[in-house]
């Protein structure tokens, strides 16, 4: 269980990164949308290993085929059902890892729930999963760029080294100029040499991926459980690594009083827009036309070059040796993952609404 | 939509602040289980206005009557009904901001979603509908208390003023020693002025409820997009006023190196456990037996006793003037609000991790 | 679980039918429809218990109240929730049934699920249940009414006593002119006769109720699983004592050969048509927008007024004797629960629509 | 939408006939299952086209990958995927039936829905569509295996050529030796003869099939919507083709007496049994340990090799020819198919009941 997000616009994922294949299944995607394999593709190339010397060196091709739920370039409404074959898929020695619990990685958990566990470099835990998520977020892309919204997420922060701009103070189409994917040179250049340094040191360091969504209209949203900021607390929150959320004021806006946190309303020609933007777009869990913006935080990731005390599957204390080519910062990959899972809320969120009203 | 939760032990409510009345219906509660409903009242009167003077003055009962799915004192299998009558719904004057939007608040977005809203009283914007997850938080709580699970939660921050210790390092049972629910007694002291001082000012002020589940057996939790994490977060979100979650390491976590954020894995007696605690119980999305925790940030409470610009639904520029008798900070009332959520998701959790193996 | 049915117009009931109430709460309800309350009460009077000779004689008054969701007469789009409390509730003696199984009721099929089981007339299993059925579906039928669809159904069998006319030859406005609700007024004596009988020898006897919904625009339904007959056939078999469904042709169309079943198209102005339509107005699962029929199979009632042999908890043989006043006939009731499923059906497949093109 | 069935052991099916390829994902699925791919083989075997002469001889091989999910043979507890690639999908020529709507299939309502449609084959609609539901049939054969429960459909009605016999009269271990799966081979010789004598005639003819499911324990089932029959019910009438179902003694039962209809309850051993089984094994819709029987009703085919009027997307008349290799009766098909769907809603339930008592 699990496997599934969204309620409308539903994508259920599958495969493990060691396994065959993986791959997605997306349900509820109206008809008649233009499907452009290249932008799939190029997203796909974002979230991909090996892309750059502080990215894992592992090569992974990433290649996907729509087996179903396209016709002559559109959307049929039925399912759009997605491949993603595993080429690295040799026949490695695991037996090193394959009975010991790697230090913060799910290999105990999963071993405790399902008392099995496919060791293969993480299984189903592994990140690998989120190329899946890349490929049907593309088309939830599409789906929004329709209708005329954009997603955009960057770096704002890399160890204790913080991005000092708002979002607004930066040009967002300049994310994807470096490796770091922080829309502002002269940070990526701090943060591309802080994760190099993280990297020589054999360790990791985590970070935050900010985003925003421009052009929501208002009125999308829910009451009460479903609301639209709690389900992308949910979606960025279901991301590997993934360890807080906030939106609009965030944890800062706890200091703040209700006189300057209050977001006044004022008419803009035909418009209702509010003079700040504390509540991230967002009010009672329904957007209500401003941009709606949001960080995530990741920790650093669990695989490091070095040598760690672990226990075994007969409770015998090992040690877990780092070894493989792997990630010494998460969040630059992760930009085009938020993304996705953004996407994919919006467009759910989208078709929900149009069952508002008689 | 969007006012059902769980999957397996499954809620749904339904009340307006200001019609006849509220409730919730429990679908999925397993059968046998003793309901104390002395035990519900409690819960109910920690979250209902008017029991301290850093609170609302609005009396509400919140009198529930168990109308269905109980007999002779147990759960019997099938729904339980609750209902909450309105008994403080009289005929009041709600001409002064009938169709104004008061800023911050869901007047704006409900308007723009249903085309329509009810204005008294924030209709089902209005946090009194969480007196119905509190009644029906109080069940999953016994259900945890059979299985040996505890749910503690606190006031850990009111505006910039925080308590500067772990849950390690305080005493949970003296939560409920004083009105501001901060088991620490003298920032408890420091936070009731605090609050008095922004109420005296006719303002607000934001802070953040701390969390800890004790005695969850590892193996609790979901893969992929139900990571249990996510769906805490998702239901914290969901509690009105919540700008922010984050557990374990959180937002701080993100600085740390991997060397020092991974939890290493060792053995104790029969049991699996780790010298840190970063990953806040949960690995992979699944518990791993530690202690869950997690913060959630509440922004100051969006109505004030001044005057604030807005606009009404005719696009005119309007003022909305405080009236009537609110919370100058949510968090103290907030706390039994975040337990029953969070009870509510692991009692899902524990009946859905039954089906893991043959 | 199992009581919550529907997607997106979704119904979630509660309640046993001797504990203090029971009710509905309605999720998904579109904004700004007209909520008229006395048809909801013409509805409810058509399924109540005692309302002629030929049901049973015991009263109950099922009244109901709207408790949220409807604000100036209108629907706002959030949770409609309605109680109808049990006033027949007194404190009978249940004694000589309290651990014993009636034949072909749920008692032991309860027990052996929950444990336990309320004893009490039944508790969950009881057709009392419906009395929250038709309450939201009349709600369901009042959104059909305002896209001109009609939901009308009519008792076409009772025993081997068959009504010997198609849909076509009838005039469904007249089901409502005699006690057992077929419009054709010979038949309907015949059948007040037979079931007379039935109930004189102390008996019960099985029916079929048909119904026909007319004005569903061609595309309403999903593709594959959630097909709009199998949606209807799942709601149709929720109802307490049915045994079978057919749409369309049904069970007698497996003797046609596909040249005579085959409904073949022509254009009728600018609608396309069938000029028959063995399909029962759904092809793939999909409406063509013909008439909507399909046939409900109801078995006996299974209390009778005749000493039965059982067992009990203890697994003792026992003997159960008929007690109570009960339906010695079940389908003149059952036809306003038939018409109130299929307008949840088509309710929620309406709305399910709205997302099936960008 | 529409192309998930399950609530635990949850399926979601992708593919149309002349894409690349169709699949499916199992979510839910426990670990531990020991699978047997031979197992899925057979079973795909039995559904598949040009297996016999009075099936369609169209050769299609329906090989299967499982690309996750299994690891060192058994089930890991996360998502199954498998694929089944169309090999028989050359550059067919379309022309003949592009613009034109087949009577009595889907391609009016799914062009009517979408405003488009994959006209190559019937697309989505194409019961090319079951072999996934097969797949995954097969694998919630293997999990009933483990419990003791068995399933087997066969052929009990051809066009007006019945089957005389009752199940408990037949050995269903039969059923696999001859073609049109009936274990009466009196019957099934003049079924096959009467089917072939359709085929000649260039016609179609319907038919139904009966299942039986042994060994499913008591107290499998959910109260009020999602009865145990009710989702059986829904789970045949998703298959393409089917008009009716019933369960027990069906419409039949319509004829009987309460007191010839109930079945008494007797001890036999530690067991509670009925002295009849008129219920069809369920009860209040849960199980109550006798076998589960029903039947499910087939019409024609809808595609024969014939000329039919119809109309194409212009509004033009048109003639529709009957061209290509179809299947002059689907019931012998079938079979299989109405196992695959009744197997997966008793693994389905089986693992719901794990949560009804504490």
């Amino acid at each position: 269980m699990g496997n599934t997000f969204g309620k409308l616009f539903k994508i259920s994922t599958f495969g493990e990164s060691h396994g065959l294949g993986l791959g997605v299944v997306i349900d509820g995607c109206p008809a008649g949308l233009t499907i452009d394999e290249d932008f799939i593709r190029e997203e796909m190339q974002r979230r991909k290993p090996g892309q750059s010397k502080i990215t894992t060196q592992r090569k992974e091709e990433d290649e996907f085929q729509i087996l179903s739920g396209v016709f002559e370039g559109k959307s049929t409404g039925t399912p759009i059902g997605m491949v993603i074959l595993n080429t690295d898929q040799k026949s490695k020695d695991y037996s090193h890892i394959s009975d010991k619990f790697r230090p913060s990685h799910a290999d105990f958990t999963y071993f405790e729930k399902f008392g099995t566990r496919d060791y293969r470099g993480g299984g189903r835990s592994s990140a690998r999963e989120t190329a899946a998520r890349v490929a049907a977020g593309s088309i939830a892309k599409m789906l929004l760029k329709h209708y005329g919204i954009s997603v955009q997420a960057y770096v704002s922060q890399v160890g204790d080294l913080k991005l000092g701009k708002t979002y607004q103070e930066l040009d967002l189409n300049k994310t994807e100029d470096n490796i770091v994917r922080c829309p502002d040179q002269e940070t990526a250049d701090l943060m591309i040499d802080y994760i190099d340094d993280v990297r020589k040191s054999r360790d990791t360091v985590g970070g935050i991926v900010s985003c925003v969504a421009k052009g929501v209209p208002p009125g999308i949203g829910e009451p009460v459980f479903d609301r639209l900021h709690a389900e992308l607390g949910k979606a960025m929150l279901s991301i590997n690594a993934v360890k807080g959320f906030e939106y609009g004021s965030g944890f800062e806006g706890v200091k703040m009083r209700g006189s300057e946190h209050n977001d006044a309303f004022y008419q803009d020609g035909d418009r209702v827009r509010t003079r700040t933007n504390h509540s991230g777009g967002i009010q009672g869990g329904i957007s209500n036309g401003e941009d709606i913006y949001f960080n995530v935080a990741f920790k650093p990731v669990a695989t490091i070059m070095q040598d760690q005390e672990s226990v075994n599957e007969s409770g015998e204390t090992v040690t877990v040796s780092g070894k493989g080519r792997h990630d010494p910062c998460v969040v630059p990959r992760a930009v085009p993952i938020v993304e996705a899972m953004c996407a994919l809320v919006l467009a759910d969120y989208i078709l929900l609404s149009r069952t508002n009203k008689i």
